[in-house]
């Protein structure tokens, strides 16, 4: 069969440069079948070349020169996966000035200089493709553009960091938060480190792409509304499950009239949610739009085979589609308003502590009332002179919730700040 | 922006077939932004031309003469939306033969003559797409297809009969196999006439479609091993609730070896498996792969507009990569044999009905055990005399499994055939 090569260059060769190439080697023909091309690794920018790989490049592959990848003409794809926002930032923009098509696993890189990077790209008329920086190998980013391109998607809602969807998972079977953390880090699934997933960041910079590709309008990772999950305890756990929800930390992008909220934080879904069955460290996205309703998707979030897996897409989509200008634009085409906090509507769940006298119920009802937030569900508990309430509210306005709460709060009988979130548990709204 | 209009022929002008139309018509900005291009349906083929359409079509696109359509020269893309094998394969095979791509919601037709049709396609270099032939709106022939691509899918698992999902879910809920079926006909779920729904053979189709492309070899709907949920009794949805299972309709599409064996039948599914939590009529649709461990689509796998969406999406895919020689072959590309049915392994449920005399049970596991079958579970129940015994079998080839419950069937003390389904409760095989 005649077939052309094209070579492929990594920016970085750790776990997911070296499975590129691997899959490159091993799927040749797969790839040739589909796109008419053989994909060869002939450049890999590294700081160690002499450190031993888990695949090992051919020989002269591996540099440490930026200048050698980027100016060799053997390069007509590069697969940006060494993570990080400096250099890799400047590489990628150095790359697409030069005119070469570049495939991205980096979701801060994307989430914070999307709009520059893609700018570069249509300037240089070469593709820019991000499908491998959210929610690795599953395709959520292929279908929102490819697929769903009539479908005037409204919502998306995601559990899209798979640290704390594991973490939360294990809480639930007994155990502190610092107990599921040791236990998270004992399996790998979290960093020495932890903030970044547990602070919700990591997942905040996924929802500000996905929430990007699906509304057509730039969300950066700061216009994300983010709280982590250190503040849950095993309290909440309990209570959430008392109401037949789990806790899980939740990504929800918005399309409001013509105003767009994207949010990462803790919520209590319901059991019969679908989000609520994700298992583990695994990722689901839940699309809904007019012409589809509801399509989840669900799988790996993470991996180093995973995230090459989506790489080998990406670059089998950018030969595939080469010359075409098909999607190959910038997803972004107008620029919506973000809406005001206050303004994002939900149901919620609040738990309050109070001292155990008459009236306080009927006090805390009269404020909610005032902000005209109605109670779906109550559940009053004694124990020692105090009282915890747990509360649903209805779908209201976070702004006329948060004021209730506020107002709440100053009761003298409130014992502790009330603790309050969002409520998933309708399908589609 | 300078575009090129494109003219889309649409072979019916039904629910779908009205519905691509409004969708063309009012997503015209985001496809223009998707593919550089305005899609217009330009000639429509109906039987009544005067008859009243819930979106009626511009003067002069109704034609009830099919050489009008594939003889207009304005007609660039076609999308076969009439459904029956005849005349829809007649059309499809013509308009091919004639340079027009096709896009086609037919499962039957694709399943049964796709062989024929894209060698058709092939010879005249010109594309057939059928998204909307699997699923709906669920974008799993494009996963599978440019997702997927170095992912070596080894097996796919499906809710793929919304019908009969919905069915199975309403007689957990108790109710009869009728009562079930009544209800499902009454919110216009099922037809009039259920028979492709429940004796399997619409799943059939969609399974064959997915073998085909999931593993690269030309499965036919004769070649599923079809089993429909005729036979299922309120019994059988309470024992599985005993042993932490519901009953659904499952496809099942392996690779094993050199060989592929794809089955449609009812199946026994362990609760916490993702499959179990597929609510009513929608579908999902499971796919394990070397480098992706497992992604699982889920969504709306019927309705008119649902099924527009993926018609449109794979107009949108046609007019988007039209000369780029990308993923426009057949996914076929080699020949795998089928397995035989009996060398099929799977954990299996088997329901006994015996008189209550000592020994019975002994030999019942005698005959399992001479076959190399072991029991992982095991219920005895007494009821008058009589007892049933409710066993959950390890994995273990079919035609085993077969020959025991032959064997088994043989006693004197067996009072009626003994009952088997499969079970799925592992994620990952």
């Amino acid at each position: 069969m005649a077939s052309v090569d094209v070579g492929i260059g990594l920016l970085g060769y750790g776990t997911v440069g070296s499975a590129v190439n691997r899959l490159l080697s091993e799927s040749g023909d797969e790839i040739e079948r589909a796109t008419g091309h053989r994909l060869r690794v002939v450049r890999a920018l590294v700081r160690d070349p002499d450190k031993e790989r888990p695949f090992p490049t051919g020989d002269g592959v591996l540099t440490t020169d930026f200048a050698a990848l980027r100016d060799d003409p053997a390069v007509d794809v590069v697969a940006e996966v060494m993570g990080g926002l400096n250099p890799a930032g400047d590489y990628v923009r150095e790359l697409l000035r030069a005119g070469k098509p570049v495939v991205s696993a980096n979701k801060q890189l994307i989430a914070r200089d999307g709009a520059e990077l893609f700018a570069a790209a249509s300037a240089s008329g070469v593709q820019l493709r991000f499908e491998a920086s959210v929610c690795a190998a599953i395709p959520v980013v292929k279908v929102l553009r490819e697929s769903l391109v009539v479908s005037n998607v409204h919502r998306v809602l995601g559990i899209v960091n798979g640290t704390t969807n594991f973490m939360l998972s294990r809480m639930e079977r007994g155990g502190s938060y610092a107990e599921a953390l040791a236990e998270a880090q004992a399996l790998g699934y979290a960093e020495a480190d932890p903030t970044d997933d547990v602070s919700g960041a990591d997942a905040a910079a996924k929802m500000a792409i996905l929430a990007t590709v699906a509304f057509g309008s730039r969300v950066r990772f700061e216009d994300v509304d983010c709280r982590g999950i250190e503040e849950i305890e095993p309290a909440h756990v309990a209570a959430a499950a008392e109401l037949g929800m789990v806790v899980r930390l939740v990504g929800i992008a918005s399309l409001v009239g013509d105003a767009v909220d994207v949010r990462v934080q803790p919520a209590l879904v319901d059991r019969r949610h679908p989000l609520a069955a994700v298992d583990g460290a695994f990722n689901a996205v839940m699309i809904q739009g007019d012409a589809i309703r509801e399509i989840t998707l669900e799988g790996p979030g993470a991996g180093g085979i995973e995230t090459a897996s989506a790489v080998v897409a990406d670059l089998v989509s950018v030969v595939g589609t080469s010359g075409t200008g098909f999607l190959q634009n910038d997803a972004c085409w107008r620029e919506l308003p973000l809406l005001p906090s206050s303004e994002w509507r939900s149901p919620f769940y609040v738990h309050l502590e109070v001292s155990d006298r008459p009236g306080v119920l009927a006090h805390a009802a009269s404020r909610l009332a005032a902000h005209e937030v109605s109670v779906a569900q109550l559940v009053q508990r004694l124990e020692n002179g105090s009282a915890t309430l747990e509360l649903v509210l209805h779908r209201a306005p976070y702004g006329e919730v948060a004021a209730a709460l506020r107002e709440i709060a100053a009761f003298p009988e409130v014992l502790r700040p009330p603790f309050s979130l969002p409520v998933i548990s309708e399908r589609s709204v």
